[in-house]
């Protein structure tokens, strides 16, 4: 959804924020009555052209309307498709409600998708275990599983705003989309693990994936057996191949890149493996020289969704309603703030239910603008008290070419022409 | 998902339904030990193939794995896809979790599928108020939203079951397919109504379609005030011309066919216009003769969705998760019973957070099943104390060729052989 020029609404409220009810900010907004002034308008003259026609055949498996071809996954355009990394986007500027479609899910390829048969793949688990188990799938199938609404975040997400020193003037999707939030289920790690029987010493799993990047990472045996599971399927259907099909590691809150896709062993360990892919890519130089190793959990974050970088105010002055979405890896969302005046002051906005663990929460609040240059921002805040930073607190953390976790405030300025842009404020 | 012959499982429990923890349940199922029965398997001659070569490219809009291509919506064999009716079906033996997929859900059409361009498309609120109001796209999407979890279904589902005097062996997509469950997005009609501003004697509200069926129903106005919304987003993307792109009418719980698709006007009224969609096919005949119309609210209803029909268990003993799902019209599923002898005995099942108001719930119950013949049933009750009557009870009540609002428990007969049919019991 892009705001488009369109009809002129009338200001009703002076207040930047309204409260009490939406009824007041409705006033404000209006349908054209202009058109359609008389008492009983003539019905038939406004029959539009698919009541006249035969409609057409419709898909054994749905697709998205033609007229909403713009409504994709944004390939980054520096990244190959097959080899090395590729990167897709959400483009969150569309999205609402919490659930992100499928077709839509960001994703994160070490070497491109891999083409696997269901009914030649297996999960091995092996190492410090008193049986060593393989799972196929029609086994997994059969065991009890577990459903869980989660958003998904790449360590890697807002880079853009993590690394370039001018704020780049780019979409949501394009500055922030690699995270998503999907229902997923699966099979309870601790279930398989306490089958193959841990022996002494067991405190990691490196988990891999079967692509040809070999992806790897180890993670601490005791959240597994807490939190973890293999994911067979993603809101209702079998896992897509961008998603691991046909069996993925997920764990609620932690990076992108620990949830292995194709995930083809489990080996229980007593220590990390200090893989390639964390010990070089996946950890991070703090600003005093230090390496932040083995960083799971994805912070506390939020961001505007509309309106949101590149979109237009179709009215110079009037009724929007800001909204956006807000997650944490460590827990429940517990308030989100916005600023219409960069930073000075802050509103509470509405969460609206369900106010999930560990997944998209989405947040609105009616805004009057009065036509003035306004700098938005969102500001949320977890169940642990945890909020987000301000981009220069983050960055004082840091190292310069740090980029991971990157959760700071997000900023719109918004041009008195009504244009939408990101800025660092 | 279909049950297949697979490994052998060791039953290790006597007792039908599983107590205490799952653990129990998993030392029945068990993992191929002996495939990899070395300490340190040989993980070199296991690496797949997809680990030694190159993967593929990906698509801006994903899709399914290609081997998954089974799992598609069932067109109704007997309905024309263009005119009169078409029914869809989603496949709900392969849906875990409670959201199903958009390319799955069902659909009904009275006349196929419209393509209606978005940006001539506007919604005409009009009759018994005091100014008619006409609202394009582009002002609904300025409007505030509110995203809700709800289950749909069509009044006529399960109709086979209703009408046939003797079971018919399908699965449960084809036996009960016409209902979904996803996250719907809209404008509350509160706010278009309320800013159109209603006349004295205003009661009624008739909803129309701009399909060629010039699909139409009358719905109470209170009811649309307190509970209806203008619907422009399905699982987080525009709605798809199945589900009535650029919008439709949704009203939680409701029978499927007063949600309006292709919405395009609503006529405020002092009483029902009495479509024909009402009087005629929505209209239902009691056993004593009268009818019964404007019968809105689906009722309390559970399906198992494995084992259902026409899968088979792998194995002639050992232990299954016996998962479904239940929902009704009138608020949360308070709970689920599982039978696996007919009705004689009753098992309360586990039901899955979130329990959502008029939404899909996941209810799930550990089975040792012992090889003998066995006869599976749910039965669903919801915070009201509605409860699913059994066959026999709802046939009671309807004439002979009524079979709308079908709600009576599904019973499925398991074989010695692991065979799962449709039974009447």
């Amino acid at each position: 959804m892009t705001f488009k020029p369109g009809r002129k609404g009338l200001p009703t409220h002076r207040r930047a924020f309204l409260g009490g009810g939406l009824a007041m900010g409705m006033a404000a907004l209006g349908g054209d009555a202009t058109a359609a002034a008389p008492a009983s308008p003539p019905l038939a003259a406004r029959m539009p052209d698919s009541m006249k026609t035969l409609g057409g055949a419709d898909l054994a498996y749905g697709q998205p309307s033609v007229h909403e071809q713009a409504v994709q996954r944004l390939a980054h355009p520096s990244t190959a498709q097959t080899a090395g990394f590729a990167i897709w986007r959400t483009p969150l500027q569309h999205q609402r409600g919490i659930i992100t479609p499928s077709g839509l899910h960001f994703s994160v390829h070490h070497n491109g998708l891999p083409d696997i048969a269901p009914d030649r793949h297996a999960l091995m688990v092996h190492g410090l275990v008193k049986r060593p188990l393989r799972f196929d799938l029609e086994r997994l199938l059969r065991y009890p599983m577990v459903s869980r609404i989660h958003f998904l975040e790449c360590a890697g997400n807002s880079a853009t705003n993590a690394l370039s020193p001018t704020a780049m003037n780019q979409t949501l999707g394009d500055l922030a989309g690699e995270v998503s939030c999907a229902e997923w289920t699966g099979v309870p790690l601790s279930y398989l693990l306490n089958e193959a029987g841990l022996k002494e010493g067991a405190t990691w799993v490196v988990a891999e994936g079967a692509d040809g990047g070999s992806h790897a990472r180890s993670l601490p045996l005791s959240a597994l057996l807490k939190d973890g599971f293999v994911a067979l399927y993603q809101n209702g259907e079998r896992l897509r191949p961008s998603q691991g099909y046909p069996m993925r590691l997920f764990m609620p809150g932690w990076e992108g890149n620990v949830n292995v896709k194709w995930l083809h062993r489990l080996e229980v360990t007593d220590q990390p493996a200090y893989t390639k892919d964390e010990s070089g890519l996946y950890a991070q130089v703090l600003d005093n020289g230090q390496i932040e190793r083995f960083a799971f959990h994805m912070d506390v974050k939020s961001v505007i969704t509309h309106p949101s970088g590149l979109q237009t105010l179709p009215e110079a002055r009037g009724f929007y309603e800001i909204g956006g979405l807000a997650w944490s890896g460590h827990g429940r969302i517990a308030k989100v703030e916005v600023s219409v005046d960069g930073g000075k002051s802050w509103a509470l906005a509405q969460l609206h239910a369900p106010v999930l663990d560990r997944a998209f929460t989405r947040f609105t609040v009616p805004w009057q603008w009065d036509g003035k240059k306004a700098t938005l921002m969102s500001r949320a805040t977890d169940e642990q008290g945890r909020s987000q930073p301000a981009r220069s607190e983050w960055k004082r953390k840091y190292a310069m070419q740090s980029f991971h976790h990157y959760n700071a405030v997000q900023a719109w300025r918004v041009g008195t022409d009504g244009r939408v842009e990101n800025v660092y404020a």
